[in-house]
């Protein structure tokens, strides 16, 4: 079931804002794509973003600045939600950092949230299959921004079959060490905070040899940069195990969609190279 | 008095939010400013953008996806607010096409909008003049969006010697006979509908022997284009006056700022062409 609720010509191609009812989050999920004019005649590569805390589907084809580029490269983009919604969960709404449109991207294992939030399967595996069923896709990128960029580079390094390139725009590096990641995981995932690692980006990149090309991109007057996104923890031990990380840093840019869209043409392009 | 609310790097360029008091509007009212670069050293060319319905000065910066491209042209964009805000009227926030944010870019003449309700007189000379103390400010241009093309086009004409070219998205082309505009120009303007004349493009053009450059684009799926833009009245008074105003339209193209996105890069070079 593809309920779609609303639909943009936009640069030639097709944005689509849909619903469809999902396992791994047990009720509807919202999602939107972006079908270049290409993807309507043949097979496209599809890059998927993930967005930060308190988006939706949404603010990154609305501010992102992308479908220009993905019009003219033929590249499908998708933008899943960032959590279920309406699950009726007394604490969903509490804070702007937990639970609806916060959902870290894991699979909970503390109640209630293990019955719905379940993105980490839903992401990984669950949409790319349900799109490729739906819509004519090759193959397959991720990128996010913030708490998308922590899923992006934790669900793509988990993945390197799904996912062929992976890249990030202040990314939260290491949610067991952010006050944002280690409040939401404690409450997602007990207080066991071994169970923690297989989603924190620098802990899996201490046990990866080798990974995807990846790209990052940071902001250096980002106020998160230092305590929440701990950039320098993710740069100490790409260095270490010699990984293939692009890292770029940017005097004078923030954390907004502003500096996203800076910069999203040369994602765009990074992906591109790896999907054809 | 130029009060900085916020500012953001993008494209290399300055993004600023202000707030400034208002003569003309009766105390503070908001605007945004993109300098490209170059602006920093060197006088650029300024390119106004009014908004529509209930936007503020954030929407056309956040969604457009101009920025770039001014960046590269160096090009300085400007988008005030709507409406003044936060007037203590009565009616102001009663409906979301009337009051604040629904300016429509007249001089009030009603009480009690006659006392703040002076966009017209705000966007034709007091914000340029104070824009032209406060920055390096070259030529000067004006496009617009829905109610802000409707603005666009009436401050224009009207002021042939401030804005040297003219374009417009999906604009209000005779509020006199749109139910959105009637009911804004009855209140801001009384019941006496010869007053809304020169605040009627279409009236306007009527008189006019010769006009600026003129773009205007129209989204044929968008669904106020029949009952509240009237565009082909305004198509109707340029081909019988032979006047210099070229209209595309746009099949499938909606009234969303995806629609606006897609062209902003023409609008931009066309206006470019004639300030240097």
């Amino acid at each position: 079931m593809l309920t779609l609720r609303s639909e943009h010509r936009c640069f030639s191609g097709s944005l689509r804002f849909y619903t469809h009812e999902s396992k791994s989050c047990n009720g509807p999920m919202n999602f939107s794509i972006f079908l270049p004019s290409k993807a309507q005649k043949q097979q496209c590569p599809a890059l998927y973003f993930l967005a930060g805390l308190s988006s939706s589907d949404e603010n990154f084809m609305m501010k992102a600045g992308a479908l220009r580029v993905a019009e003219e490269l033929g590249l499908i983009l998708v933008a899943p939600d960032t959590s279920p919604r309406n699950r009726h969960i007394e604490r969903d709404n509490e804070h702007w950092t937990f639970g609806e449109g916060a959902s870290f991207y894991v699979n909970a294992t503390q109640s209630p949230w293990s019955t719905s939030y379940n993105m980490y399967d839903y992401i990984a595996f669950e949409l790319p299959d349900f799109l490729s069923k739906n819509f004519l896709i090759g193959k397959k990128s991720l990128m996010g921004h913030s708490m998308g960029g922590h899923g992006a580079l934790v669900i793509g390094l988990r993945n390197p079959d799904v996912f062929l390139s992976l890249s990030a725009f202040a990314p939260i590096c290491a949610p067991m060490r952010s006050p944002w990641g280690s409040y939401a995981l404690s409450l997602y995932l007990g207080n066991e905070s071994s169970e923690w690692e297989s989603y924190d980006t620098v802990e899996i990149l201490k046990k990866t040899p080798k990974t995807q090309p990846i790209l990052i991109d940071q902001g250096e007057a980002d106020p998160f940069l230092e305590e929440q996104l701990r950039l320098d923890d993710l740069a100490h031990v790409a260095r270490e195990n010699n990984l293939a990380i692009e890292i770029r840093k940017h005097a004078g840019y923030d954390h907004s969609y502003y500096f996203v869209s800076t910069f999203i043409e040369s994602h765009l392009r990074f992906h591109y190279k790896y999907s054809i």
